[in-house]
């Protein structure tokens, strides 16, 4: 075990098992569906981590099924699929999970009338999402620029057959879509308020990190006083619904992250097994941080090591 | 008494005193100071309510201080004193006490460094205010309309000598905007984060309701994960900043205001007397409502009934 890894104490390794050959064998015997956290784990920014794509052909020749979840709702699954395919790897869109999806499969699942609409306070992967699902999106990146004017005797109208406002990261967010959401969660009767995601920042550019959904939908709970359904991580929803799917329970599954507070938790809270890797943000000093108090159940440096080891 | 207020049960009328000939003078005789809440007690939008400007002008007379509260954060003292005279009501400034003014007097009775600078997502009143204060101002309308570019390499700078950062309602909130606040709160060591206020909505137009500054609080709230320093109603800094300036105790103070949960809430937080006036958004009906559990000490129709039941 090299690097980082072996400054931890006895009393901290025997909390979390490191990949050994033989830990490695425990734990893809115990496993049928493997979910990975994207960023920080299959690539960084735009930069593909090294042996991942070996290591995802070598598990799925084991058989293992693999789907990739990004709290991320700014692409559809099938744009997902377009950026996995320019760093080389394939991946259908059936296997990619992302919050935007999430959304729209929330609406399908609780059978969310087809005539009513959804208003979008987010980018174009929600809309894309709510349209391949057969829903009627608004809003969205169309009305980035509207305006509105604040004078006498002016009524800003809204669809009165909004039936659910989907909140998530959106760079283009103004007052006009505040309003306009506002008015749809507080005036339209038993209207669905959905939040992609609660992600307070994330890495939007490769030099520093950004307001995430979190920002987004903090601002409509502001006006509206009212919490959100959560679809993204980390929210069980997508949990149930790869139960569904897979048939695969949740003691079978296992969660690859390199964030404690979100994938981590997120496994744990779900039943599954976790599995950290430190390729991402967090280090082995926030591990063994006195103030942590979520310790995965694998430990290891990087994603490849899950197959590196094997032959070891 | 007339309307709406002869409808009470005993019981109700028994918890708060409603204004009679008597009890005008009883309150009168114990109160030094009044603070007005604006919108529903002075105006009703662009409209001044009946009867208001001579029940001023006899409280005057009365050598009663008084004093002009809101929470709107778009213009500064001068802008309102302006408001008050196109209203035919003589005001001066210094019975102003909006919320723009409150953050600005925050920083000066808090010794806030002359050489740092304060970041404003909120409009023009909180800028002017600052200026008067001596404070250097960034933000606010001017960054309405600048926009950022999510791509590699590029890294969004802000200015390391800001030492605050100022939210109020702001019609032109942007992703710049929401960025620029977040890095300063995050990255400039003991940046504060001050709040006008955190309304959820407000009447910025006659016809309905619109997103207030506790939406863009709130969405700041969510990016940085911390809590603001409020300081316009329900905080009690403006309590705090009046006991200061006319040496008379809360008790000897009277909130007038139309809103139970901000108002009446506030004024009683504070031990000061309180007066509700129904010419606003509260109605008997929400008074009386087993859900509501703020009374005021005092009720009337409306402001000049201080005046003329003292002539009945």
């Amino acid at each position: 075990m090299d690097g980082e890894i072996s400054k931890l104490t006895i009393e901290e390794k025997s909390s979390c098992q490191i990949l050994t050959p033989q830990t490695t064998v425990k734990l893809l015997d115990s496993v049928d569906v493997f979910l990975f956290d994207c960023d920080g784990v299959i690539w960084k920014g735009d930069v593909l981590i090294d042996g991942v794509s070996e290591t995802l052909d070598t598990l799925r020749a084991m058989g293992k099924k693999l789907v990739f979840v990004t709290n991320n709702s700014t692409k559809s699954r099938k744009q997902y699929a377009k950026k996995f395919r320019s760093l080389g790897i394939s991946v259908s869109e059936d296997e990619i999970f992302s919050s935007s999806f999430a959304a729209a499969m929330y609406l399908k699942v609780n059978e969310f009338p087809k005539e009513k609409k959804v208003y979008v306070i987010g980018e174009e992967g929600i809309l894309e999402e709510l349209e391949l699902a057969g829903f009627t999106g608004l809003g969205g990146p169309e009305d980035g620029k509207k305006t509105v004017q604040l004078k006498a005797n002016y009524l800003f109208e809204h669809d009165e057959n909004v039936g659910a406002v989907i909140v998530g990261l959106d760079q283009y967010i103004n007052f006009y879509k505040l309003q306009y959401g506002t008015l749809c969660i507080r005036e339209n009767p038993g209207c669905l308020f959905i939040a992609t995601n609660r992600d307070a920042v994330g890495h939007l550019t490769d030099l520093q990190e950004w307001p995430g959904a979190g920002c987004m939908v903090a601002a409509i709970c502001g006006t509206t006083q009212k919490e959100p359904i959560v679809v993204g991580k980390p929210s069980t929803f997508l949990m149930d619904f790869l139960l569904q799917k897979f048939n695969v329970p949740t003691s079978r599954m296992c969660m690859v992250g390199d964030r404690l507070d979100t994938d981590i938790l997120f496994g744990q809270n779900a039943g599954c097994r976790t599995l950290l890797v430190i390729s991402g943000v967090t280090k082995v000093s926030d591990l063994v941080d006195p103030s942590n108090h979520i310790l995965p159940e694998y430990l290891t440096n990087t994603l490849s090591d899950v197959v590196r080891l094997l032959h070891d």
